[in-house]
């Protein structure tokens, strides 16, 4: 484990300094590391976990990953449907640690196929945004609509600066997205890094699913990147009022959002933010 | 089609202008679309196609994302292996037209199950990255090792602004990722926009497979954004020689891009660039 960044040697060209006569460098450079994890699901007893989904991802936080990924697919509910998390013990030597061998609790049933298929696909053509996001619904756990969070645009507008302080291996490799849950008073509870947003943000889920945090109502989540329809769906299973984004959203991230009931912000850099849903949820101090 | 954009109501929150004493603006703001695209694949004759795979893309040039993907997936080897590929012409009202329908030629074998989850899953506790890299090198269809592709430093570094002015989306949504082909003189030969990195890249592959134009040698491939492990096995696929990023590589990345003899070029941006595979394809002229 804390195989996050690896270094690597790199052959650096800096034209300018090519220009003043110098030549070009060979130096080692520090890269985020991508490894794929596989989740395997199965019943309680001694039968066969059968693989659910590989991800590419960066190793570190691996059960709270796949736990993450399980309840935000709405195949489990809590900690309490998971009987066993464990790091595949496998014969071979050396162990990679890239599988996660989940035990589901008597009385869960056991996911009958790909997730993330069985999500959008139908039957017939009409697959659609639609489609997608009334699957998100039937699926949702917790209602978000009604969350009371209040948070001032000010407050908001310091979150991607404390983000990015506690982010250690951006910094290094500059190619890790992060996640960070925040409280209303923007205090930072977790931080989650990895070169796929979909896994920083499952990883920071599944850590409250582990600690019995959820719903996360009245908290916040912050992404680094852009907020797709993946993100947003994941934040609404996970029961947040708010999604922030330092970039754009999508249209469907956007729509979904607006499902939920909850508030979407995008573009939240320096002293200015789009509001796409949920703007009673952003307050903003007049000057006396 | 032609849906790559929508507009938005949005609240835009600046703060310097509420210190000003001015209120915060409600105004429309041009976002990207992001809909599900379902794959569905299926041999020739009266047999059902079945879904293969279903991503979320910007619409447009779905034909040439479906055909993309069959191909550095390696489930197609060039457009004779496809009979008929078509947006599905479905009973709805109205059309959502997000399903292709991909009619492989006689011969040519069906995809027995999801190729992303085939890819990289064996059935013991061994998945790493070094099986990662070897499914791809199985599958493999070109040797780019030997490409004697040969590209100045100076002209490398002008090509992200000549990506960036070519990208209609992404001044008007932030939200679109890019990929381009160009020509070893710099020439852009094709560009495409996706909210999916994957997707922009099997756009201009699917593309270039239509036109009968592989494999890619001599050519490079830029995006727009960071090169995972994924779009270097796409580059690879198609035969491309030189992988370019603006932003960083991660560490499968780089050990695909070497065992495949291609040139991967990360953080490309003004006058510099880190070579992490292949440097002998960057020429750099020292000054007289």
């Amino acid at each position: 484990m804390g195989r996050a960044t690896d270094r690597r040697g790199v052959l650096r060209i800096d034209l300018d300094a090519v220009t003043a006569g110098r030549g070009s460098v060979r130096r080692p450079d520090t890269l985020a590391v991508e490894e794929p994890l596989e989740i395997r699901v199965g019943a309680a007893g001694p039968g066969r976990r059968r693989p659910l989904a590989v991800t590419m991802r960066t190793p570190g936080d691996d059960l709270d990953l796949a736990i993450g990924f399980l309840l935000t697919e709405g195949l489990i509910r809590s900690t309490d449907d998971v009987l066993t998390a464990q790091l595949c013990a496998g014969a071979e030597t050396p162990n990679t640690y890239n599988v996660v061998d989940v035990v589901l609790a008597p009385g869960v049933p056991e996911p009958t196929t790909d997730p993330s298929r069985n999500f959008y696909t139908t039957s017939s053509c009409g697959v659609c945004g639609k489609a997608s996001i009334d699957a998100v619904r039937t699926r949702s756990l917790f209602p978000v609509a009604a969350d009371p969070l209040s948070v001032p645009a000010t407050l908001l507008a310091e979150l991607p600066d404390r983000l990015r302080a506690a982010q250690r291996g951006f910094d290094r490799t500059g190619g890790l997205h992060a996640a960070g849950l925040f409280t209303p008073d923007g205090e930072l509870v977790v931080l989650r890094e990895d070169v796929g947003r979909h896994n920083a943000v499952d990883k920071v889920i599944g850590w409250a699913v582990r600690e019995r945090r959820l719903p996360l109502a009245g908290h916040l989540l912050l992404v680094s990147g852009r907020a797709s329809f993946e993100l947003t769906q994941k934040a609404w299973m996970a029961g947040l009022p708010l999604l922030a984004a330092v970039s754009a959203p999508s249209t469907l991230a956007a729509e979904l959002a607006d499902e939920a009931g909850m508030t979407l912000v995008g573009f939240l850099r320096g002293r200015t933010m789009n509001v796409y849903t949920g703007p009673h949820r952003i307050t903003v101090e007049q000057p006396a």
